[in-house]
């Protein structure tokens, strides 16, 4: 079983900011790396958190991420842009590209911002609810190395290609953010490390027969050695995989294709091919109709019949997009985010490396 | 098993335009309604098609659809409108709402239009694909009736809420269009004539409990007596269940909310509240970069690359979306269609009730 540690949330976030500052970045750019990383753990998304410092270490010290990139606007009209993220770390490209999409939005209604040459950006819904707090629909899609294999194939192709949109709400934002494949690859480690089975349609093997070994999945992965993970609607055609197959085809059209950047498909860090792409829109739903709050308590309303549902047997909730995050963050804002120990002692030893005073921060 | 007839397309046509005339639609609308109707069947989507002239009967001659009734625009900027569709044929509000988006968006880039208060409108697809024929992306979008139970739910509470999207390409547009829930209504209505017991992700009763039997759950649905379709995904949330039902909340947030109509929860034709809702975008490409035809060239590739990715083992042939309609159409368009005998003897009573004289063209 994985062992969690305590962290109190303020001093997880002085930890980011000393440590993003000890690599280069300036002291904005700490700051806004580490709102979005941190609030995945708020969020209780943990694989999105500050779990992945890990990784952006090994990504910022070899140059794949580069500290020193400034995104610049390559194509611009009054309602879209596309940028270049010139191998920015993720969430500087991603809150930038998302600001641009707010700022057309308030102009014209509608601004759309397509992103090539990024990184990871952590969570989709982060910047999707930017729009959300400005009063406004906020779509993100990005898409990722190849994970996801095409309906009757056997090669992954497209990547985790995760659609998010929030759209403003009482007593809460509807936030939607989910992967278009079955699940993400980070739910495939959890079930090696914990050495169970995968459900049957979850994933394929090199030959693209059904593989419920999450080892030889992920290996296969890396290795690009064929197999991957099933497309939302799993395997074939019966329970509507072509579905979630076509969802990651257009999740590339938006931010790779409208981008002029790397689709899934060349995506190979290993090769030095990084470059994956973003899209974000920002709709001022004023657009259609001049009472707003009446549209806003439309939607609001609509959420809570949902919620207020009759529930199946032995189900006690009903849950809208949004809701579990919005409960998880009220109660670790002001107090503790729970932290993997492995995590923290690599986290360490990253600090250690850079002598950084808050080092002590983490001990208990 | 249901047998065939084959029925020559340019006989079918004439039919459904003399038929949709005596109703009192005009020639130019008969025409419109007659053209969408046969793409379904080119497209070998037999359940949108001509046999739907059966349903539209029923909705016609009660009164459902009003074949007087003008869409009207109730509100209008730059880059979007909300339309009235005053219960007119869905096809009729339809092509005028994606023909706004289209002009829109030649003018700004980007159209998006609500519509509200209309009917079954055929197949996504046609709409999404005139906006692919003015070389810009179309994308459509409808609620329906509730069929579609939330995850963790009981009572259906959206509807079949199709999600469609074209992109031009060659040598064939990419055409995503599919229901957010796992199969539609119609499939089980094919199981239950058949008496083939359901896949056990794609239904509940009335309790929530996975259901097999096809009766059951179209006689629920209809009742309104609990249970229904399982969103993309399948059941709770082992197969990402809770992502297809966040796409349906989704599609009823773009055409409901956003028109003022109503929800799928509130649908309800046996009640006479039938006002279904779309929304219809239409988006200029072009805003994404000056080389147009290099962007529709990049997305020509992805999809070819993708269809020529390594295959499961046992399968021959990875399909892009709009493919097998493509070549289905070029098959059939300058010869035959198949009907369903049922659907032609019904075909011929409704005709003999107006005296038709191309009743005729039906013979064999």
């Amino acid at each position: 079983m994985v062992e969690y540690r305590q962290l109190d949330t303020e001093k997880a976030k002085s930890f980011c900011e000393a440590l993003f500052q000890a690599y280069g970045f300036s002291l904005d750019e700490s700051r806004t790396i580490t709102k979005a990383l941190i609030r995945a753990d708020l969020y209780g998304i943990e694989s999105h958190g500050i779990q992945r410092l890990i990784r952006y270490h090994g990504e910022i010290t070899s140059g794949q991420v580069d500290v020193k990139a400034k995104p610049q606007i390559v194509h611009e009209t009054g309602i879209s842009a596309v940028i270049d993220a010139n191998k920015a770390m993720g969430q500087l490209a991603a809150v930038q590209a998302m600001e641009l999409a707010i700022k057309k939005a308030r102009n014209t209604g509608c601004g759309m911002v397509t992103v090539r040459n990024s990184n990871h950006y952590g969570i989709a819904s982060y910047y999707t609810e930017m729009a959300a707090a400005e009063d406004l629909i906020g779509v993100c899609m990005t898409n990722t190395e190849a994970i996801c294999v095409p309906t009757f194939g056997s090669q992954a192709m497209t990547g985790t290609n995760a659609l998010a949109l929030a759209m403003p709400a009482e007593p809460f934002t509807f936030s939607y953010d989910a992967s278009t494949t079955v699940v993400p690859r980070g739910t495939l480690e959890v079930f090696r490390k914990n050495g169970t089975p995968l459900p049957d349609q979850w994933a394929l093997d090199a030959n693209g027969k059904p593989c419920t070994d999450a080892a030889v999945v992920i290996d296969n992965i890396i290795a690009k050695s064929g197999g991957g993970i099933n497309p939302l609607g799993g395997i074939g055609v019966t329970n509507g995989g072509h579905k979630g197959y076509g969802l990651s085809i257009i999740v590339d059209l938006f931010s790779a294709v409208l981008s002029g950047g790397l689709t899934s498909n060349y995506v190979n860090r290993k090769a030095g091919l990084n470059g994956i792409c973003h899209c974000f829109m920002a709709i001022d739903y004023g657009i259609f109709g001049d009472n707003k709050a009446g549209i806003k308590a439309n939607m609001s309303k609509f959420l809570q019949e949902l919620r207020d549902s009759k529930k199946a047997e032995g189900q006690s909730r009903i849950y809208t997009h949004g809701e579990k995050e919005a409960e998880m963050m009220a109660k670790r804002i002001n107090s503790q985010i729970p932290v993997n120990v492995k995590t923290l002692e690599e986290m360490q030893n990253i600090a250690r490396s850079f002598k950084l005073a808050e080092l002590s921060l983490l001990s208990p």
